[in-house]
């Protein structure tokens, strides 16, 4: 059963089985608790998808000090985690998911019109498209600008380029190609 | 001895060893010819550091279609070649090295003034440096725009970011600033 964890296979399951035996009852019947009623007490915000807990509205809707004038569009909660912590980004979040044909996710999926109501109520002017740069991601990318096109709103997408910490000589012929061509003023 | 090639242990070089066992004489000969005469044969560019073979200036200096008004820095010969694969660059290149104080390579042994001087001579619009995205190339990186500051050229740097067909869910926190602070209009 707890193979079923991202990444745990029979060892590691049988490690985490043995600890499990020395906690006690109290610790046992919390993490039974907690699991059994997890999707009661993180429920999706109906404002922008990413999770909350028993609040009206998720953490990064109900901060005032995150500027309601930029959106960024990600595939799924815990993006909004990851980006929170660069501290690079104080705007709002949007969770939109991806097109894949090849799962039978189709656009009527991504809820547009609720992004577009959302866009044009609160007068974004900046939709940062924070999405992976795959296939699905790219797909996606370029459905939403063509979506996005008549509304007066300016869109922009992570930049592509060398990780940090990388050296040229591993880096991939089309991540170079990218580093290239979005080369900016040093 | 084979194991001085890079990433070969004993394991492969003893592959190696019995494959050439079963080259004939004419091939070993060759072999031992070119690895004996190797560095007569590729010597360094006058002009710009790359390798070149017989001819007067490397293949990149030689080529009159390239844009003699842009001039790429590399660490070494090598990313030359990757960057002139991805075609997303037709200017000339220049081989700096990097700083690197934990080798005792310092800013004498980068041949800064040989750099200025070309890019005087040539009129040089842009420098695009192309370094690694670790210490020691940012540290060079930022010696460079110092030094090339009081000089009429634009100064960038290749583009960091998400590398191509990555998930955001396993990109570091630095880069995704990164990317966040570099996003483009999309």
């Amino acid at each position: 059963m707890l193979k079923k964890f991202p990444g745990v296979g029979g060892r590691t399951a049988e490690r985490y089985a043995f600890q499990v035996l020395n906690w006690s009852p109290s610790e046992l019947k919390e993490m039974a608790h907690l699991l059994e009623n997890m999707r009661e007490y993180l429920t999706k915000c109906d404002c922008c998808g990413c999770l909350k807990e028993a609040a009206k509205h998720c953490m990064f809707c109900e901060d005032s000090r995150r500027d309601p004038s930029i959106l960024c569009i990600i595939a799924s909660p815990r993006e909004a985690y990851a980006i929170d912590e660069t501290r690079q980004y104080m705007g709002l979040f949007h969770v939109l998911g991806v097109l894949s044909p090849m799962e039978g996710r189709g656009p009527d999926l991504l809820a547009l019109e609720k992004l577009k109501k959302r866009v044009i109520d609160l007068s974004i002017k900046e939709v940062i498209i924070a999405l992976d740069s795959t296939l699905e991601g790219d797909t996606t990318a370029h459905y939403l600008r063509q979506e996005l096109g008549p509304l007066s709103v300016h869109v922009s997408r992570l930049a592509m380029g060398l990780p940090m910490g990388s050296s040229l000589e591993f880096i991939d012929g089309s991540t170079l190609a990218q580093a290239f061509s979005g080369r900016r003023t040093f």
